[in-house]
């Protein structure tokens, strides 16, 4: 019998397993407009109930994959790094551009929003006229003149993989873990990258919340990994609290350009020099892990990736003059302090709330057709661990609206608590695997 | 906060209750248009697997039946039939002619095709010209000349219910419980009706298909019932085979008008005089049962059920002659046996696959936009527990596609079960309770 749509989301409801064909005729219905959108949607959340065995894993990764044209590039320093999502992540700002400043090529496909957590390309379309919808011809340009770029999937890159995207952002079917293992390896697939740096981010503001979760989502990723011979490296990272100070699109923009600049949070710091050091040895680009520690120090030092960055802006048609001017970027109407209600320590922090507090003031999507305000957001002055005082205060609350603010400082209330107590500091780094 | 709509899918995906607000909430952005058909699918997909808890089926019940105009009729005799829904369950057709011929008003609303099942809209649409869209005010003139209208819902009529069900249809989350039940008693409340005879179909070929799941169902429509005070009866009866010989929209017109000339085949007999009987007795248009038979025995006789039916059809703009001549009808090109493939008793029907194979010829959808093959389905030569030759005709296949055709053959294999040994037939009707 000929496939039809409508049996292939009744097997998936039923838990049954879907052919490579089946699901090869999925991504081809999605690429053709065949297969309309409520029934992708429907689709999408019967795997996020049922899930997705190993073999429809790399079946719906493949398709995926080939579903636009896919890159090749010359040297074996091309690399990636990317994360699962989390709050506050801005680590890709960071390091890319001072990897590449060292020479590394970076065909960096990155995505928007997910949920609660930001996502690179609404970081750096806060940036005015930066282009993030660079087309295949540009971005494999941007490879032969600078090494870099950062993008978002266009028609001709990973196109299913956009689709699928930004149709889960919009039907809470983002949390699934094959769903999110194929997106992430099917666009890493296609940039043609010979290793690929991933950090799993576990804790109560990633989608992997346990760890066993994240470990178990770790191992699936490595499987697909070996499958396909792809040299990779995997951390499982902290995302108990946000990453660095700043979460929101254009803050979190100001807090790269500052860690380039040399002012770094040490959480920020300890993440952006293990990948970076992971990169450089497994790549064997360098040999001695001191060495790597030096390079890297040395590249922020002499302002390389800075410069790098600034490059990247100025290549992906951005105002550049934001490097030394913030003004520039979108900035709130209001910026405003939360206070401790209570002495204590800073003793949870609930990550995935203040994600979501950012997209209520404007910061994320609703619907697929909201528009982003990028200047909204938060500044982390206390974290995890610290001692405060009453009245002290732990936040600034960057907003639009008067009246989201004032909502947003009483849900503030319930999203971190102080204690008495000094809470147990979660590590930044839990584990550690490789290809 | 102000209700978002991507909350509430994901509320609901993480199995917590919908509050009265925000069920309403949903029932107006469809309406209005303002929440988009995918994120609708993602949230059915969602009760599909997490359901509905009581509050929220009432809620929802409600809010449908108040998101359109409500009908008021005069008198007590006003009254409706319903069935969840089966293979070959033409008696909405034969019944309620019947009834109208006595007096009753019946102001039906009723359902088209729904996943591997007929509906009778879709039924009626078979006949030329017939008007299934009739508008709220077309619906009370047709009570007030002729006592009985069959249409489906309008833009004024449960038009959530409408939207849902197609919705529905094209997402594979049919087979909901608590959405079936809204969808049928938005509908029923709707009508204004005083009596409600709901048949719940069981079996192979039912949505319930295990008689433990069909009784918890009757149990929520008449616990529904009770709350909103409406005099209901609720039969569970057997779809473990097709009812009566006809599958498919047109064959089952003419099996409908052949009863009601006296051709009667027992099955079908027996639901038609027990759900007859039923609505004269309940509604204390007649005292005793038998006088109740032998009236329902008159009407047919003497052809007023027949001419009600006509009457019905001219009224609703469509083709009367077909009641004389069936070849007005929708006709297929082929009709062929499909022959014993060894000797026997008829063992087993897998009447769902009945339904499918019905829609793989063209008789059902399977995305909201198909046009239906009015004219395809199968006559059932032979049924559960009859003794067969090898090579002896069990069902007729009218076919409009030579491969189709073809390919139904084979498959019939394993949907019509032969064995040496006599099967246990089921009962017709298992249950019975009423509000």
């Amino acid at each position: 019998m000929k496939i039809d749509f409508l049996s292939l989301i009744r097997k998936k409801r039923d838990g049954e397993g879907l052919t490579k064909k089946e699901i090869e005729f999925f991504i081809k219905g999605l690429i053709n407009k065949k297969i309309p959108d409520y029934q992708i949607a429907a689709f999408l959340m019967a795997i996020y109930f049922q899930g997705l065995n190993f073999e429809e894993i790399v079946n719906l990764t493949l398709a995926m994959m080939k579903s636009g044209k896919i890159f090749k590039f010359k040297g074996k320093y091309v690399i990636d790094k990317h994360s699962t999502g989390g709050v506050g992540d801005k680590v890709s700002l960071i390091l890319t551009p001072i990897l590449a400043a060292l020479g590394f090529k970076i065909p960096m496909i990155a995505g928007r929003a997910l949920g609660h957590t930001g996502g690179t390309i609404d970081k750096l379309a806060s940036i005015p006229n930066f282009r993030t919808d660079l087309t295949y011809q540009q971005c494999k340009e941007a490879i032969k003149n600078i090494g870099f770029f950062i993008a978002e999937q266009t028609e001709e890159l990973v196109p299913a993989d956009r689709y699928l995207y930004s149709l889960r952002d919009a039907t809470s079917t983002i949390e699934s873990i094959p769903l999110i293992a194929t997106s992430i390896m099917s666009k890493k697939l296609a940039e043609g990258i010979n290793f690929l740096l991933l950090d799993i981010k576990t804790g109560n503001g990633a989608f992997l919340e346990k760890f066993t979760e994240a470990k178990k989502f770790a191992k699936t990723i490595i499987k697909i990994g070996k499958l396909i011979k792809k040299k990779m490296s995997v951390f499982i990272t902290d995302m108990n609290q946000p990453l660095g100070k700043a979460v929101g699109n254009s803050l979190e923009v100001i807090e790269a350009i500052e860690f380039l600049k040399g002012k770094q949070p040490r959480d920020l710091k300890e993440i952006v020099f293990t990948f970076g050091k992971e990169i450089l040895l497994r790549t064997k680009f360098i040999k001695s892990k001191k060495r790597a520690e030096e390079l890297i120090n040395k590249v922020i030092n002499e302002g390389r990736g800075l410069r790098k960055f600034q490059e990247t802006i100025r290549t992906q048609g951005g105002e550049e003059a934001i490097i030394e001017n913030y003004n520039i970027l979108p900035k709130a109407k209001y910026q405003e302090y939360y206070f401790a209600p209570q002495k204590g320590y800073i003793f949870f922090i609930n990550t995935k709330k203040i994600g979501f507090l950012c997209n209520f003031l404007g910061g994320g999507r609703t619907k697929r057709e909201d528009e982003v305000d990028y200047s909204v957001g938060f500044i982390f002055i206390k974290k995890l661990g610290e001692k405060v005082k009453k009245g002290e205060p732990l936040l600034e609350i960057h907003a639009n609206d008067k009246v989201k603010l004032k909502e947003v400082k009483e849900k503030l209330k319930e999203v971190i608590l102080i204690k008495e107590k000094k809470p147990k500091l979660p590590p930044l780094i839990y584990w550690y695997g490789r290809t």
